[in-house]
């Protein structure tokens, strides 16, 4: 690789886009920020804000560098989905190489240096990869309808489900159950139901710090519901741990909340990433093109 | 009230609509269904499903009845929520008279007659009323996301999640993971999502017989689901009847599989609906049409 070649890792979620220039030793030249990047829920959407990402980080940078220089590796939510993944990667891209991976993956060779270890995410959603013998290997990360536990999102939702059995008087009401009706200004279920009906993951997971303010609080319901949260955390590492125990990167949001209640059988696996995940997206490119340079030359 | 007066109750729920056409005696003259009628997630099916079901059930007849003859009540799916239901009952319909009340309401009066009593649906949702001293006081029919517990769309969510717990290898596989698996024709978790990606709680409804058969074989994981279910249909129960034990129907495509799985404490309540909900919306409105009739004369 000659010197000055450019790298830009981007970290795209449903919520927000994260590009990184690099040069080809790794030293960070520019960065920016864009919208969601979905490739599932919003192909074209992503697209702009992987394009709107990357000349923003361009131009951060201060150096005139024009696209079809540029290697782009993108870690984005959606792209664990086949069928997505390949309609993304078929579009027309003016940079010289594009390459795209799932966030979790680029999230777990960033914290790892692209060394062998586990990376557990735990923001509006949930879901883990476990980097091993050049593979990786996820759980979870199906979504708020059917998986997400421990999530943001999922404790929303609980704490709202847990209000209404309040409301029906099906269970006793908590400061958890309190606190949601404060929130929301309402008086009933049916009340609840209007403020909440068109609410999305990232609507429901802004209610979790109020499960957590509860939790502080010595709120029970709010505990319940955290316990259960962190159980499954820890059931997701201890199923990924069984051969070998790996180094355990806990990111997102709510990683901080978690850690001190995930297992003590855990606690030592548990390390600091050391990078993000924008650069576990260019350390993935670059081992794609050293291994591509190895055999016939790079498609450009 | 003469006797050539024409009643026409419609029992209106998010999978079709049903009508039935009665003299003022309670004579069932004529019959139809159409599609859905929830007015809140699509006031214009609604009404068109309206429309079609009354048209529907004076043709069946082999009356000519005019449209301006009729006395129409309509329970309906979403008719809990203020909002929708005023601006529903606001637009220009083409009957004599023209009433809505709530699905579960039209329900409770045509299973009990009129008198005070309770109502538990279980079908696609779940939901319950109690009518007591004139006046309904509801619980439960939260919508899938929040509520709706013991339901057939929850049972189809809890047997996917199980299912997803199992492949990632967090729960031990059962007879219900096995099965929904084989339904699906899926290998992995990617391809379960690829599969359920856009559904809705009727599709969900839709694998509660998978959760019954692998129930009724011994399958522990499906028992713990349908448990969780018969118990809050029975807290339901038991939350309504505090004060004064009244008659329960439990109706919905899911009332018959749940009845003998419900607590001992409850056995006894049950009860068979008299009437379906057709006739409880037509109850509704004589009610209303005899209260009226002894104040200012109705509006037509």
């Amino acid at each position: 690789m000659s010197p000055c070649e450019y790298f830009i890792g981007i970290d795209g979620g449903g919520t927000q886009c994260r590009a990184q220039l690099e040069d080809s030793d790794g030293y960070v030249l520019g960065t920016a920020t864009s919208g969601p990047a979905n490739i599932v829920s919003n192909k074209v959407q992503a697209t702009q804000s992987i394009l709107m990402a990357v000349n923003g980080a361009v131009e951060s940078s201060g150096l005139s560098i024009a696209l079809n220089e540029l290697h782009v590796a993108a870690g984005l939510a959606g792209a664990n989905v086949a069928a997505a993944k390949t309609t993304f990667d078929a579009q027309h891209w003016p940079f010289r190489t594009f390459a795209t991976l799932s966030d979790l993956h680029a999230a777990c060779l960033g914290a790892h240096k692209g060394e062998d270890g586990i990376l557990v995410i735990c923001g509006t959603g949930s879901a883990a990869t476990c980097y091993r013998e050049a593979g990786f290997s996820d759980k979870g990360g199906y979504g708020l309808t059917l998986g997400d536990n421990g999530s943001g999102a999922w404790l929303g939702v609980e704490a709202v489900r847990h209000t209404l059995l309040c409301i029906d008087a099906l269970t006793s009401h908590s400061l958890l159950s309190r606190n949601i009706m404060t929130h929301f200004g309402v008086v009933d279920g049916v009340d609840m139901i209007e403020k909440t009906m068109h609410f999305c993951a990232s609507d429901f997971g802004k209610l979790s710090p109020l499960v957590f303010a509860a939790f502080n609080e010595g709120c029970e319901a709010a505990a319940s519901i955290i316990h259960l949260g962190a159980g499954y955390l820890s059931q997701l590492i201890r199923s990924m741990s069984q051969d070998r125990p790996l180094p355990v990167a806990l990111v997102g949001g709510l990683a901080e909340s978690y850690q001190p209640l995930l297992g003590k059988d855990i606690s030592k696996q548990l390390c600091v990433p050391a990078h993000n995940a924008q650069k576990g997206a260019i350390h993935y490119l670059k081992e794609t093109l050293l291994k591509r340079n190895a055999e016939p030359p790079l498609k450009t």
